[in-house]
């Protein structure tokens, strides 16, 4: 089971640039060092069981009611919880996605479906997802943007899915983790959706471990809140997401403009060397070879996210991060010489 | 379900010193503090999910294999993986004892049934639990010193204990986390025991989350490691652990040496006021007074564990943490006004 099947494994490769992490470029806000920095002695202090000031915070930026939300030790923790608390029978997932959703299933004794994002449609969500929607599914999630693929659903698409799964007494769980890289919408007010939201992301926070659930619905909530120890959430990682929503304006607007402009140059860059790159509206950027790239471009000192392990794509696929300008010329270099 | 049960709470009371939580009244060694102040920037980075180069280091230091180890964000996380992932239907947990153990069961749906320590055994284990270990008990938890009672358990009658589980194909849990404040043996070499140790309190740590699990059965250490997220172990918590386990040497020594001479010095005090007081091998002592003494105390910035919400117990019941000179004699002063 424990495979490694994620990007990021800097700890069994040497690597000189990770492309294969979808983190910020811009790194993590000087504001959440800085706070990191002055309150390391609070790690000798039990963290704040209830997280009820870093709960608050979110609030006041989320702009929801306090009781709609649980926080956890990153988003993958919240879908582990919910689906623990749940354990749904039989569960829907596109392919290609986020690993994480099968894996909590599976783990906790449930079938996983799949949906089938077509190429032909740029692995675009259609109103086809509905046709999959059997009225034995209790559970379906859905990435906005999707990962691997960096596509943005329809926002009349995703409120289709969340009304049936209403109607047919299925939990509706949108992942929303790189919805900020985007100019997407949340659909957070819908107050029915489970929604998942996380630092790791948009604050390269990946290693402090906080992620954040919205529901409207207090018993899914209650569970997801009670499914875990007492102290679930760090002292520094709550002190960091504080500190991150006090103080980091412009930041969302900063990062936007730096990845539209880098992600449009990494893409022309690709399609200028006649791979087949796909649209993407977020921070990373999925496209085709004629073969994998990962070995010769590992051996250059470039990690990059081989989707061999992605259901509906192959070895010929890669997901590379946008990153900053010196380090993506670098790796365009790099992808040259081997095409 | 998530009433605050636990000593720690200076989030919610205005606290100038606590009592309430049994962390090493050294604090945090200054080698971990150093090894967090030089990788903040691991922050950004995912951890490594296999925790290898931590679990090296303990493997070093417990003298046991690695496949043996698996880490946790906290021991009170790798209790919950360990209950969701057997869901045992009856499981036997002392009374008094730490409530994370019968919590875990409760949201797993099992049944908790309860060994009575007597007060008049000075709240020790005896023999007579063997009698409650009925062929239904499918866990056992131990507590080793006990908490709240800081009583070490006979090494005979924990073998006893461990060896009816097996008999009985029950999991038999130990719970060393205060162990090292001790002159107790860890009973880490018996194979088909399910060992529990924790950096949050020898290291005063709380706030990090680290702990790991000891158990030479694979099928134990792979469901108890795959019941959670593929990131569960902060990347800071991972550094802190390497750290504190390369360069402490000394650390336990010059803490028994204090633990020991503090623990005597409040003992003595409280019982020349005529307090009830139980002995304690650990870093935490339980006393009796008249009257509840938490929140007389509170109101004079001294947050202690009033017992009220442990099962034997009751609120004329205090534990206190084992402090420095200068606080434990503040305390002293304060509790002299109050009986």
């Amino acid at each position: 089971m424990q495979s490694y099947e994620h990007g990021g494994d800097i700890y069994r490769n040497h690597v000189r640039v990770d492309f294969s992490v979808n983190t910020n470029p811009l790194g993590m806000p000087a504001a959440v060092l800085a706070a990191l920095r002055e309150n390391l002695d609070a790690c000798e202090k039990y963290p704040d069981p209830h997280c009820e000031k870093l709960r608050q915070a979110i609030a006041r930026f989320e702009g929801v009611p306090e009781p709609h939300i649980v926080c956890g030790a990153g988003a993958a923790d919240l879908i582990y919880r919910l689906v623990f608390a749940q354990q749904p029978k039989k569960v829907l997932v596109c392919a290609p996605t986020f690993s994480e959703y099968e894996r909590a299933v599976w783990i906790s004794g449930g079938q996983v479906v799949y949906h089938a994002l077509r190429e032909a449609d740029g692995f675009a969500l259609t109103e086809r997802i509905l046709d999959d929607m059997t009225a034995d599914i209790d559970m379906v999630f859905l990435c906005n943007p999707n990962n691997p693929t960096g596509k943005l659903a329809d926002t009349g698409v995703l409120k289709s899915v969340a009304d049936k799964c209403l109607k047919n007494g299925a939990t509706c769980v949108l992942d929303e983790c790189f919805l900020p890289f985007t100019h997407g919408e949340s659909l957070k007010n819908l107050p029915h959706v489970v929604i998942l939201k996380a630092f790791t992301k948009i604050y390269s926070m990946a290693g402090l471990r906080l992620g954040y659930m919205l529901c409207g619905d207090s018993d899914v909530i209650n569970a997801v809140r009670d499914r875990t120890q007492t102290w679930g959430v760090s002292s520094l990682a709550q002190i960091a997401g504080i500190a991150v929503l006090e103080d980091c304006s412009g930041w969302i607007e900063q990062t936007l403009k730096l990845v539209e402009t880098e992600r449009e140059y990494l893409t022309t860059q690709l399609r200028g060397m006649g791979l087949k790159v796909y649209d993407s509206d977020a921070s990373f950027i999925l496209f085709r070879a004629e073969k994998s790239l990962y070995a010769p471009l590992l051996k250059r000192g470039f990690l990059v996210r081989s989707c061999a392990n992605f259901n509906e794509l192959g070895e010929d696929y890669t997901r590379i991060a946008v990153k900053l300008r010196e380090e993506n010329a670098a790796l365009i270099t790099e992808i040259g010489r081997i095409v």
